[in-house]
């Protein structure tokens, strides 16, 4: 696997682009953005699981069960939530005119919508931004949309592969966004990947969904799921390489660069979290199964206290303990060690003989790891997450979702 | 029911004391208190389910099922958490001094510590506060006890009220503390309880966890349940009214006093909350069960982002509706409303009509309300929040807990 440039257009018959419509409220920024395989792709998603799913995801779900698509229209600065049947009726006008442009059935084209909540759509601006698109699809149109779909973000998310397989090569490629709403479950986020090996779709759904578990499930920046979230792959096959055919070596190989992309992608929200100073990834062992050590670590990814102490730069490890205490697994607490990077702090329960200030100089540096054994049982787990800063606090406090 | 002066130390035969013995590092507050029941009281109690509870805690659970008890000690500036077998035997000294004080043994003695967790107790310091305390019980020596217990908290919590029963009248008094570490199932806080009403242990067991699951368990401040947390309520009948018996009047009358007491201090726990500028009320209906209410309004109590909307007093009702839906309650989102006090800013999934700046006014004041109905099922919770603020992140990023 080589990482290579391009992102979303890395991948062979797929363009891009990413324009200004004027959505997001008093900027000039690029808001809207599309992506488009030349072929129909098979496709696959993995969506919000809130009771309140925005009508792009109900008409996203629906593109995703009919099993090819040609194209991914988004845009930022409205989420289209909370907007009922009207908001549903702009989201087939949107697709009707993105298909119209590319000449395919607008069933054929997702819609994502992120920003502010409980406004209509407005309607002009983006048909504005669908003809803007149209006009400007490129094959290195990928870092436009990556800007594009930005709400809170700092920077653009991108990330591309290419992976050798027994009859040549494939790429794989995707852009991403954040930054606030992001917990286990999904959160405010997109992800759309590209790809132009051939998949079988069934294989593909079952790839996706392993490989969302392991990235865009297991991290937080703040313990709120949104109802907008969305990871979609498109895979079109333009590569050439003959349908990648489960069980055999290609398969795995094709799975392991989506879990990579897809971890990357994730870990680069982490990082540009709202308001984040610190890239901490917590690592569990020692339960039962996988399943406990994930509700110790998101416990204390989530944790308050903990994301408080991570940007004071505290190795307050009495906080770490308690928010695994709290986690609903049971373990015996005398046989629970913590460790900040390589200084264990915690043993048997108690205070590690530890150096306070060797501790500290680890938690000063802007990415750190906690881990956390709880016995010796095979269970393991990861997570990632951000600390909470006064500037979380400044921009949630003011922003309007 | 009346409200009256005192504390701990207003219902009969009880007397108090609260002295500074150097526990809470580099200033002269008071950390010891001290309350002690003329005569044998029977007791109950309610303590953190977490993991890593503390020696104290193992040490009370014990006094508790014993039923009786004489006094209740109380230390702030050193939880005595992950302190191992050590911190057993010093809760055991810890008792043993007072007890001697008092004439009894030393399983008649409650003891209760709050503050820095991983480091041992300093016994020498434990001791001189031991002998302070015993030195100045006083009849009214509720407020030094209240005093005493302080951690972050900003102002002492004391509570008392005289209720009339068929025979005379009883008392109930409480003292408590926060103020971070708040959540669902006990948190950094204790509340001690005193009544001179006569009541059966099995009885007092139940109504005290019945007024602590509706004060205390639908509270939050932060997401954090801590290894300390603990409401002990003490009954010696000093009133001369006859037992309480479950099934009368007089028991209904004490049962109703005795909820009302813990939600009082309840609510001064979260409007003493660390940081906190807000004391929101949220009220959900319409579920089909009280659980799956109490499942939605503790997931909006705790959002980062409904709380950083409360801290800037913006009426942004798509984070809450979001906070709701992704509680893990299925329900119909077009049956959804959503209130700020009495302004309907969500109708049937959709923004109601509105004046947002009617919305803004009622978050404008210090305390508020959410109210949240799902549908028509009989289910119905109310849980008490605080906002998250610029002075949590502040006190948090600093406090070693």
């Amino acid at each position: 696997m080589m990482r290579i440039e391009g992102g979303v257009t890395a991948p062979k018959g797929f363009r891009a682009s990413g324009v200004a419509a004027g959505i997001k409220p008093g900027t000039t920024k690029k808001d809207c953005a599309l992506i488009v395989s030349d072929v129909p792709a098979s496709v696959a998603g993995v969506f919000t699981t809130n009771v309140f799913k925005a009508p792009p995801v109900k008409w996203d779900e629906a593109v995703c069960a009919r099993g090819t698509a040609r194209g991914i229209f988004a845009n930022s600065g409205n989420a289209n939530a909370a907007t009922g049947d009207q908001g549903y009726a702009d989201v087939r006008a949107t697709a009707e005119q993105v298909a119209r442009g590319l000449g395919v059935a607008a069933e054929q084209v997702y819609v994502l919508s992120t920003g502010v909540i409980g406004v209509p759509l407005p309607m002009d601006r983006i048909a504005a931004g669908v003809k803007g698109c149209l006009e400007s699809l490129s094959a290195t149109g990928s870092g436009d949309a990556a800007l594009a779909i930005m709400t809170t973000d700092t920077a653009p998310k991108e990330k591309a592969v290419e992976i050798s397989l027994c009859k040549g090569s494939a790429r794989i490629g995707a852009i991403a966004k954040g930054s606030g709403m992001i917990a286990p479950n999904m959160a405010t986020m997109f992800c759309i990947i590209t790809t132009d090996a051939a998949v079988e779709l069934r294989a593909l759904a079952g790839l996706l969904r392993r490989a969302a578990d392991v990235s865009f499930n297991q991290m937080c920046i703040d313990n709120d799921m949104s109802t907008s979230d969305s990871v979609i792959c498109l895979a079109n096959g333009a590569s050439g390489v003959p349908m990648l055919e489960p069980g055999t070596d290609d398969f795995a190989e094709f799975g392991v660069a989506l879990i990579n992309v897809c971890q990357e992608m994730a870990k680069a929200l982490v990082r540009d979290g709202e308001g984040a100073t610190k890239f901490v990834e917590i690592v569990v062992t020692g339960t039962a199964n996988d399943q406990e050590a994930k509700r110790i670590a998101r416990a204390i990814a989530m944790s308050q206290l903990c994301k408080t102490a991570f940007f004071g730069q505290d190795p307050n490890w009495g906080r770490i303990a308690c928010a695994a205490g709290y986690a609903g697994v049971a373990f015996d607490p005398e046989s629970a060690s913590i460790w900040i990077d390589d200084v264990q702090v915690m043993s048997g329960g108690m205070p590690a003989r530890y150096e306070e200030a060797a501790a500290a100089a680890c938690m000063r540096k802007p990415e750190f790891c906690i881990r956390v054994n709880v016995g010796d049982g095979p269970g393991t787990s990861v997570f990632w997450t951000s600390d909470l800063s006064h500037k979380y606090v400044e921009i949630n406090a003011d922003y309007r979702t």
